[in-house]
């Protein structure tokens, strides 16, 4: 890239001309001066006016060439006839060009014809398609992928956000299924990778410097061993970008946050003494979850609520109040939030429903407006609340939930919140947060990255959403808090049929899951395949400690849970370490002679406790390993409460030592397991009973994160 | 295919030769032959002496022509520059004739060259790939795929036993990724499906008529849409083929299997009256369990056991003995199983380890052989044994089990057995039999399936397998068998590093897993993916009525639930029907109106029990509905167990009028739920709480079971 001259000037002015001329693409000619600004190769070209001209052309950069109609009117050139491959002589060129003239005339019998654009006829090498889509959350995306129509079947193409850089293009000529190609196949030529990923990265900074072209394909791309040439352009455009949705520094967002999610003070309007109502709900759980800082009941009637003063309006209290959770039914909440706006209250958790989700997107723009006036940041409408329980807080009508821990949790939907609270409470995991998103109208997933980020109490995000209001907003937060925090993400309406429903759910479109899918991995979250899962990383992410390397080992009592344990580390891609001899010789030591060492280290199932504890004490010392799977085999000899208690000495012992390495388990036995299970995952070491998979699940998240972060 | 006269004579003779000349390919020629003989069309085509005869034979056929060299030392007829395509002229042809020599002599000098074949030049079309290779399990297979470098790459590629059947046939051209490649994309003809039908078919016949062709390719075939044309054909033999696994026939199989596994009276042999010896457990759990046919004690000192008269050998005993179960070390089995052959016993459980698994085959054989010789089926060695609940009979050292239902299972490893029988108590999953197979020295899965076909206490057959020993017999039988009754599979093994495991494990090679995928969709085996699958569909499936139809609706309070219902949806090949006008008004009636109707339908989240009534009868009631999922949302109007009372009531009521529909729920909320969720699992509605893939993931397996058995 570093011997490109940006010429900004030239492409302003065709980009002028073009919306001048009221045109929603360029012309061949246009997109080609777009290129060379850029730096992106294109075939030598010209374009003929008359027969003549085009046979001198040709001539000039040598036989076979390719013909192409130029006209703004005409875009499916090959579909009007307008194409011609393969003219090989000057006699060819001269009929190529009254014949495509002639096709166009057919085509469309008033399109202007600029002429015939004569071109350098590319071969060889591999075909590939580089393009640019404008996403609505997301924004400007780059497209790579193979070219040829068997890859649009297989819709094996890959995205990133825009601007991309060197590595992202890189990574993204591995991110399609069909990546062997592209390293030479039946002693074909690799291709020049770096040729690829500057035309990526071109692509990129094109589209994302001039906001107005929605769409770029360079199709095909001839990418050969020594460098890639785009063969064609096209670049649609769109003047009318919409603007961007408004976007408070990460400074603003975390000041606002902090005082929302951990108050000093906060107010309930609708606050009600009569059991069963939402507002009732509300009190009750703030007290009863023991909050311990002022609480401001606000009721237009009542001087005492629950033994609280209550306050006719947030403007009759005397001190600051930094959260006010609303119980009032939808058509009050502008002016109780005005009120709010004029205090000074920076935080609204908006539980009522009746909004854009119930067909009243007018009552939800207009609390939109109401808090970017008063600069009060709004949560909801149509929650939950939400649960901060370093600070016992429970600001919501939902029962109160009292366990804590360091994973914080989001759902844009109500259900899978009472799904999480339910979850949380059976498998003991500890939250520091649960958070209700609904309608999202303001606060969404990024501002509560911003929170996560830098709460103490934090250590794992996981959220479920159904769209991202700013696509581009929670890529960007989100690459910089995974860094950090493990980041997971259940995307709702992932599938067609399941965007249907997203659709009519929210009235917001979901998008591409395939974009969705690539940018979750640029930016470094690990992304849910189920509900089950979101829960289940949730609660073992954190409980694991960071692996050191990439090497796994199996030791198992039970030879049919290597082999599915096995199966499992290939599909949640960890890495079996290959035995060394020295190392399979010191296994072999501990288990009988027709034991199978190896990995999976088989340990055969009538063994006693001593042997799971000196094989897992080698996995654990030897510096080549770096994590766990443990597969145990009920038996008498060594039953499920002894070897869980074994597990959890044999670790303490070693991080006693400075040793700390991830280790799972996974229990095949009678019901006696299902506590060994619990009690191990209690101690540290993530176990499931009747389960090869979920054990490896969670190792496998704990990797993806591991490595998108950098620390692998 | 009804025009076609096989030669059989032609093609004996040509096998016959090269096997006489000691050869292991077909020449270009004799492959020809073959493709004749079994109506598969290939090119126009002969083989040039020299370089006139190849002028005159291209003049003949026109030009374009293809020319090969043709010798039986030359495979790889590329890689020797022995092929020039696109000869167009007679000049081109004499000096390509030329050219072919001279480069087959270079490659290998001293190889012996017949001619150059002159064929006839294909383009156009679709480019596919048709062949057959033969498996070590399941013997020859057909193949089908597209042609190309890409396809290979992305490995898509699709398998049927041969000889494949019409519908075999067609159902290849769909079962691969790429599928819509043959209906015409981008406006180009759809391919003579026909065509590629027969020439599958024949293939598949060609090569079941002659076991000696190993491997057949033709490859490309060109298929357009008015026919196919076989461009290269090439054939690999092996003369060397494995004799077959001996098989029983299935009366003699379901004969032996009544006996063993209802047997009226059992020996132990290596009974035990000492705590703690396996001989003891067993003797035990065949009292306590509550067995009421005959129990001999086998001993060598003692006169009684555990209150029952001991014997020396089962031949001291009177009586006729059905199940004969080993409890002694693996080097006293011989003797032993010899005497029980001697006294007619039909079947030895052998318990033992210390055979194959532990680097002694030779034992094993000389076991295999006994067996063999006295007709003693052998189940095992090195197994925990198993359990047939409807005759109260723990044939077994693990502990006992009684929890009775309809599902039978298998396990060929020891830890998952335990893993199934912790599963299956903890989650009252009734059983019929669990049977442990361990080295599957003669008893199979196909065996079992046998047995089980015809066994009224069973109605649904889950088995976990590392590999098939005789892979073609478990097809056949499971072909047939689950056309009554679901067979639900867990291969494990399943990807390169598990397969290696495997091998490790049972010193068996797993096979390709792209063939098992195929072959079990062929023999209508539902696959499951993971252990816990393979267990929930056991336990779910027998509870859901078989669906008379495709429509599947949700029905939700929680809208989010409703999103990720409908990804489930999707992702278990679930049809989401379109819903009716009539009947979303129909659903509309009962719903507020900011709920969502059409599919799913979303009823929201502060519903009283009467709007889940009201639209689960609706449900239920309407004809063109035909399976329903249920997401339930915990609120404080309707609680989890009302919920699950009411659905009960609701179902129970249909019942009475005759309207039985699979339905399955998904419970999102506070961990009442689980109660909830058990609640209406035990009463006929598989439901899950914190999970939307579980549910969906069972009705999607008893829609794949009744799909293959041919009921919708």
């Amino acid at each position: 890239m570093e011997d490109i001259m940006l010429d900004r000037t030239a492409v302003r002015n065709v980009l002028d001309k073009v919306k001048a001329e009221g045109r929603q693409a360029l012309t061949a000619p246009e997109g080609k001066l777009l290129c060379d600004a850029y730096g992106i190769k294109v075939p030598q070209e010209g374009v003929a006016g008359n027969a003549e001209e085009a046979v001198k052309l040709a001539s000039g950069m040598g036989f076979p060439v390719v013909m192409k109609i130029v006209s703004p009117n005409i875009l499916h050139k090959t579909e009007a006839g307008g194409v011609l491959v393969g003219v090989k002589s000057a006699e060819e060129a001269r009929a190529a060009y009254d014949k495509i003239i002639a096709n166009a005339k057919a085509y469309k019998a008033n399109a202007q014809i600029t002429g015939v654009q004569v071109q350098q006829m590319l071969a060889g090498g591999q075909e590939v398609i580089i393009g640019a889509v404008t996403d609505g959350s997301f924004g400007k995306l780059v497209a790579f992928g193979l070219g040829g129509v068997l890859v649009e079947v297989l819709k094996d193409i890959t995205f990133r956000l825009a601007p991309a850089t060197r590595d992202d293009a890189l990574s993204m000529l591995d991110g399609i299924q069909a990546a062997e190609m592209l390293k030479g196949v039946r002693g074909g030529d690799p291709v020049d990778r770096d040729a690829l990923a500057d035309m990526i990265v071109s692509v990129s900074q094109l589209v994302n410097d001039y906001p107005e072209i929605s769409e770029l394909d360079l199709n095909p791309v001839f990418a050969t061993k020594s460098g890639a040439i785009a063969a064609d352009v096209r670049i649609v455009v769109d003047y009318n970008q919409p603007a961007p949705r408004p976007r408070p520094s990460q400074g603003d967002i975390v000041k606002a946050m902090n005082r929302i999610m951990r108050p000093k003070a906060v107010a309930v309007i609708g606050a009600s003494a009569e059991d069963g109502k939402i507002g009732n709900s509300v009190m009750k759980n703030l007290i009863n979850g023991g909050y311990k800082g002022e609480i401001y009941p606000i009721h237009p009637k009542a001087d005492e609520i629950l033994g609280y003063k209550a306050y006719r309006s947030v403007k009759d209290v005397a001190g600051a109040i930094d959260t006010a959770i609303f119980a009032i039914p939808a058509k009050f909440v502008a002016g109780a939030l005005t009120e709010c706006g004029e205090k000074g209250i920076p935080g609204a958790v908006l539980i009522p429903s009746g909004f854009a989700e119930a067909g009243a997107p007018e009552l939800q723009e207009e609390i939109v407006q109401i808090g970017r006036k008063y600069n009060v940041r709004l949560m909801g409408p149509n929650i939950y609340g939400f649960y901060y329980t370093p600070a016992n807080l429970c600001a919501t009508f939902c029962t109160a939930y009292d366990v804590k821990g360091s994973a914080a949790l989001s759902s844009q939907s109500g259900g899978i919140g009472m799904a999480i609270i339910g979850f949380s409470r059976s498998a003991k995991m500890g939250v520091s947060a649960i958070v209700g998103l609904g309608n999202k109208s303001d606060i969404d997933e990024d501002d509560l990255l911003a929170f996560f980020e830098q709460d103490e109490h934090t250590s794992i995000i996981a959220q479920h959403c159904e769209d991202l209001k700013d696509g581009r907003a929670f890529a960007e937060a989100a690459k910089r808090v995974s860094k950090k925090k493990p980041v997971v993400v259940l995307k709702a309406g992932r599938t067609s049929a399941g965007a249907k429903a997203a659709s009519s759910h929210t009235g917001a479109l979901a998008g591409n899951d395939k974009i969705y899918e690539d940018v979750f991995k640029q930016s470094g979250v690990i992304r849910a395949r189920s509900l089950r899962q979101l829960l289940e990383f949730a609660r073992g992410i954190p409980v694991l400690p960071t692996p050191k390397g990439e090497n796994v080992v199996i030791i198992t009592g039970a030879g049919g849970s290597g082999v599915l344990l096995s199966d499992s580390c290939v599909d949640n891609g960890l890495s079996l370490m290959s035995m060394p001899a020295d190392l399979d010789t010191a296994f072999r030591k501990f288990i009988p002679p027709f034991g199978a060492a190896g990995n999976p280290v088989d340990i055969t199932g009538g063994e006693p406790p001593q042997t799971y504890k000196n094989t897992v004490k080698l996995g654990l010392e030897d510096d080549r390993i770096h994590a766990l799977i443990l597969g145990y085999w009920h038996t008498i000899v060594t039953p499920p409460m002894v070897f869980a208690k074994l597990m959890v000495e044999v670790k303490q012992e070693m991080a006693a030592k400075g040793i700390e390495k991830p280790m799972v388990a996974s229990l095949a036995g009678d019901v006696e397991v299902e506590e060994a299970a619990e009690y191990l995952y209690q101690h540290g070491i993530p176990a499931y009973a009747y389960s090869t998979e979920l054990p490896v699940e969670v190792l496998g998240a704990k990797y993806k994160w591991a490595r998108g972060a950098g620390l692998l």
